[in-house]
């Protein structure tokens, strides 16, 4: 078998959630847009609804209906995008419970199923989603009077704590919110971490659940093991992969290794990337293929069968670092050759 | 509908093929390794090969199973990655033909199915997949007595005419494969661009189908659009999306666009890249989110209902430049949460 094996564990998801829930007074609601953060919504959903989680949140009314089929009645589906033109027929369909973003969408929403369930967002200063302060003074009496569900949030800048964009956020959506007598929600992972001031009613945690910063506390949730394909010497001077990327500096031996950009291993790691091998670290030469990368084991023991990418001995984060960002967009590039195994 | 939509061209691809096969006297293969590109392999083979093209290659075993359920018997799936531990039952079931990389995988296919096709890769210089000069010393007359089908190399710099690496590779391709008398494949897309002396008797374009460097003829395949959610006004000093990545420097109107990285577009665009309505461009503003961009539309006339990020005004490897990387890996990451419409 050539293809990488991904190894997901779904006990330390449920384990990172129910630990989450227990940093509030509050309700706890799951995260699983893009497929689970690329662990596969159709197997992480589910047991987040056996640990409890009643509330869960997608990007798209599309995720939303697929959701509902792995979910079945009960949990609600909370959409992030709102209620777009299009959306109607799986909003009712799939009951699900859009976070109305603008005037236009309250439009469209009471006119086109009135009565259905929605949530109200509101822009408290990242400028992406949600309604302006002056777009909600125009519409609060009337949204308030359809009985939204809840009013929502999102902070900009929650993984930098001390940033002053975190307080000013909060004064907003207080005083947007003041006196609706609704369920309000402001706090992602870093929300939750940040304390009682930002939980309100309901946090939303995604990429704490699937093991990633900047919840340090997480119990790590994905393994990646990349088969070695073959092993060769290469002799001082000798050079790797594409437009020559890697020069040995000595005698060295390289394996090629099953697992490039087309999986996710973005083409930014490389050079100065490692990969382990029973906790010793190798370096990734070359650069990264579409389907392989190119390791330096000179130094290694023995000739491994596998290298680790993410486990035990690199974070997710670790591997983001790597490749300049962060891990989420580690997770969410996971790609679809692997061998994935849920650990339960 | 909040999915993006995008849209590819298969008579575009079939196009490319036959330009590509037209540039040289020999036979043309196509790659269709990480679902055809990313643009999808169950779509993209049945083109090909009703088009003429009877030799495929895939980058694992697990491709080719699938590869063969998608076309049926009579083509000739090839797989660049050899015949590896747990491949066998794949390889003979689905009739695949591995190109052997090192004498333990020559060992493995003669012991486990003697007498099934496979092919023979050499490293040339790239030192990444292929058996080394010396391995095949000594292997060649027992590989050659057991009737490979063809020999096979990979260029490093072909995207690079002039690289001194193409001439060296190619000598010693050549003199790896003196008196072999069997089919020989060396070039790929830049190795058919890069004219006779690199066409052998057949070649393996991929990038080149899918409208990509290094092929400046090909026909795009691609166009991606993204939906419009809402737009705001924001005033001069206000910032936009996770870390105040972006600061209005005049009062600014911001469109927030479904589509993030978690469907491809990846990360490192962002400020300074672009998107296209009508042929105006406006920039991506602020960070890329997991699903979503923000578009600084001032400038616009109108309030666009989709921002285009590739097609006609933008290529995918104008896209790719924005983010420091290559049309190859814009391509491979196209997400799942699209709505894939064929053009045939």
């Amino acid at each position: 078998m050539t293809t990488a094996t991904l190894t997901i564990d779904l006990s330390a998801i449920a384990a990172n959630w129910h630990a989450l829930n227990r940093l509030t007074e509050c309700e706890t609601a799951a995260v699983v847009k893009a497929d689970a953060y690329g662990l596969g919504i159709d197997r992480v959903a589910p047991v987040l609804a056996s640990e409890g989680a009643r509330e869960f949140f997608v990007a798209v009314a599309e995720e939303g209906t697929a959701l509902r089929r792995i979910l079945g009645p009960g949990p609600r589906i909370n959409i992030f995008s709102g209620h777009m033109p299009g959306d109607t027929d799986m909003i009712r369909s799939a009951d699900l419970t859009p976070m109305i973003n603008s005037v236009d969408q309250m439009i469209l929403h009471v006119e086109a199923i009135p009565g259905h369930p929605f949530g109200i967002q509101l822009n408290s200063g990242m400028n992406r989603l949600g309604m302006e302060p002056s777009e909600w003074s125009a519409l609060r009496e009337i949204a308030l009077s359809q009985g939204p569900s809840m009013i929502i949030s999102h902070l900009a800048c929650a993984d930098t704590p001390d940033h002053p964009m975190n307080a000013a956020q909060l004064a907003v959506f207080r005083e947007m919110t003041e006196g609706t007598g609704l369920p309000l929600s402001l706090g992602a992972t870093g929300g939750i971490l940040m304390g009682d001031d930002y939980h309100f009613d309901l946090t939303r945690p995604g990429i704490g659940l699937y093991g990633g910063l900047p919840y340090v506390d997480a119990r790590p949730v994905v393994t990646l093991d990349l088969p070695v394909i073959q092993t060769r010497e290469v002799p001082q001077g000798g050079t790797v992969g594409y437009a020559c990327g890697w020069t040995a500096q000595r005698p060295s031996v390289v394996a090629t290794v099953s697992g490039g950009y087309a999986d996710g291993l973005i083409r930014a790691l490389g050079n100065g990337a490692t990969v382990t091998h029973e906790g010793r670290k190798a370096p990734v030469v070359g650069r990264v293929s579409m389907d392989l990368i190119t390791v330096d084991i000179t130094d290694l023991p023995e000739t491994p069968g596998h290298l680790q990418l993410i486990g035990q001995h690199q974070s997710v984060d670790t591997v983001a670092g790597f490749a300049g960002t962060i891990g989420y967009e580690i997770l969410t590039s996971l790609g679809a050759r692997y061998d994935r195994v849920y650990l339960t």
